[in-house]
């Protein structure tokens, strides 16, 4: 079941650097973790903003609240998420003859 | 070049019967046709909505206004697109050691 | 899976009076249907609006965009869809000892 | 009486950890207990937010601003409350002959 | 039961002038009618707006729909409907010693 | 003349306790004062907000706005204020013959 | 008493052209004359838009709507209005010693 | 040349007080200037709000954003700046005969 | 002086094809000449949208709203207007020494 | 291939006063360095706003981003982005014959 996500990241000024540095760090390779077990399906940068737009892959919705919940950056994230289904004009829904 | 564009439908109620089946076929042969040509590179469907989201590669902007212009339903549509890039922690840009 | 589904509903004034009675009437008998097959759990009104916040239990949300699309009132309709999950507060999620 | 709730929760970064525990203990216990005496009687997590979406079965208005007022987290929520009523394609309203 | 209720009235022009008045004279009778029997509590125009502001009172959320959605006007309002309940400042929460 | 006017409040949570419970203090005697001289004519709280929707009768809108400026918790307060008019459908507009 | 009122002009297109005509006209006529006789104390174009920002100088809030509600372009116009006083800073609030 | 301006104003809570009366003080000193020289043509207090609505007669834009830019309070402030020109029915643009 | 405008256009579906060729070919005339003029010195498209954003360079605010209420196909936009100045990074602000 | 984009810059108050200035003056430095470049070609400053809105010629979307995310002051902007393209009734769309 396919989610698109997008998170607005704001991290405050005031948090200690170092914990900064291990949040975007650890949250980088959970991303890359996802990203390789075909989880997290795509992963792009808005431009111009500290902002991603993602699509996910996932069982079900409490899988889809459960990872987001989970990311390091979460406290930091202003995230929407909308639900997609395949488009009836889309190329899987319409196989070659 | 990546753009995301959702597109929300909404055909006048008063409009030709067939008018709009014409126009409704010809939007889905034009999409599958994007699709198989590499440029239209993801099509979904929102729930719920007459919507849809989706990711284009096209050479430049010019291009993707072309693209989007030249829709059958493009009268009836309201559109957002926002640009798109890699991001840094997509697996694209992390290739495996 | 569940969704929580907000519907406000516009019937265009100059619809032929028959046709609205027919829409509302079948939309009434798909209504109580759903409900009979526990797909549509709840179903209230908002208080004074032509309006209902539903609870919808389906296998997946695309079994929630073909059933919303399928309403007869769905062309009259402003939906907003969002995707619910068990609450850790929730009874279900701690069961008495 | 039914109400529809929506909580969005927000704790301030700067909450003192203990206190912080404190809140989301009591405010859990109070949860369970209101949903066990049925006047909380729906609560959901809406997913990939800090949030929820609940019903509540109250006697009147007063109860309802009461009961919010009272729950240890409200400080920190924005809350919004929709009065509820039967809608007329209800299963409740419906009786089957 | 009180309720707060704001309506922002919008007649089509199209609408036939005979109907116009017909339903603007019941709608009038309607509301004299409830504020003689005390559930419209009160009723005052919004400066430079074709809108009311009014208070009713009423058993509770069902009895509050049922009235509006019976109003002559109702199909041409946009209504917003927002519980109260007595403010502890209030003089009737606060008798004289 | 009459206003109407939303008061929403957000005391900061780092004022000091003392401060706070000196400011709601002096906040509610003014208010009760007001509404026993006639100026503060309504005072109801809004279901589930820290809000408040009020009714003043004043000589003109200086008056209305040296009571609010003077409110104790008025930093504090978002505030919307809305001028009324005797509706055409009052009571009062509609002497009993 | 000072109110700030913004009129943001719509004249629907089928408008019957004699009637547009006689509207516009009439608007205008009365429109001199409530600023001949100081009531409409300044009236001014927002650059781009169909719109005025005016200042009328009534004696409350009951003449402030008669006025606009008597407007031959009423029916056309949203209309925003904001109640005014005297700034502490105003040359009037501090005549030279 | 006319701009209308909006100012809402908002001291942060933590400015030391003799820096807040110094900035009040010099804001107010120079409003008066600009009245007197004829630039700031009129001042008003919106009522309920920390905020004015004012009118400027400058040589031009860059005029206006300087003039704003040099305010003592600009840096608390939330500007909306609007251009504005003779309306069409103005007394200045119809002249008595 | 400069002013920054964006303008989206909506030309009603029912506009008799003639009036709308008519009024599309004299807009282009008509930002042509603005063009070779001086006037309009910057006008692009904005992407997947029948709206552009432009530069005007104008004597005052009545030569642009002049201009932009004299456009074919100003009846059928909405426009947004906004002031510029020089910005203190800008080239021009900054000879070369 | 052209960006347009708003910068609605917003340094904290508690930001120490040399790295402010120093930020500042390297966001001007870098500003004047790349309109020399031909890269950032319209720099302009919004009336009465710590604002600028810009036009920028890059490569493509990377290049947008990596130029944005690089400015000292970013992590102080709300930043808008809009891509462009050529206007069917820009000069450059119609050489003269």
């Amino acid at each position: 079941m396919l989610f698109h996500v997008r998170m607005d990241v704001a991290i405050p000024r005031d948090l200690d650097p170092d914990e900064r540095t291990e949040l975007v760090t650890t949250e980088k390779a959970r991303a890359l973790q996802l990203q390789r077990e075909g989880t997290w399906v795509h992963l792009w940068r808005v431009v111009g903003q500290y902002s991603n737009i993602s699509i996910f892959d996932v069982p079900d919705a409490t899988a889809m609240h459960d990872l987001l919940w989970s990311l390091p950056l979460f406290p930091f994230m202003t995230v929407q998420v909308t639900a997609l289904t395949e488009h009836p004009s889309a190329l899987s829904a319409n196989p070659a003859p």
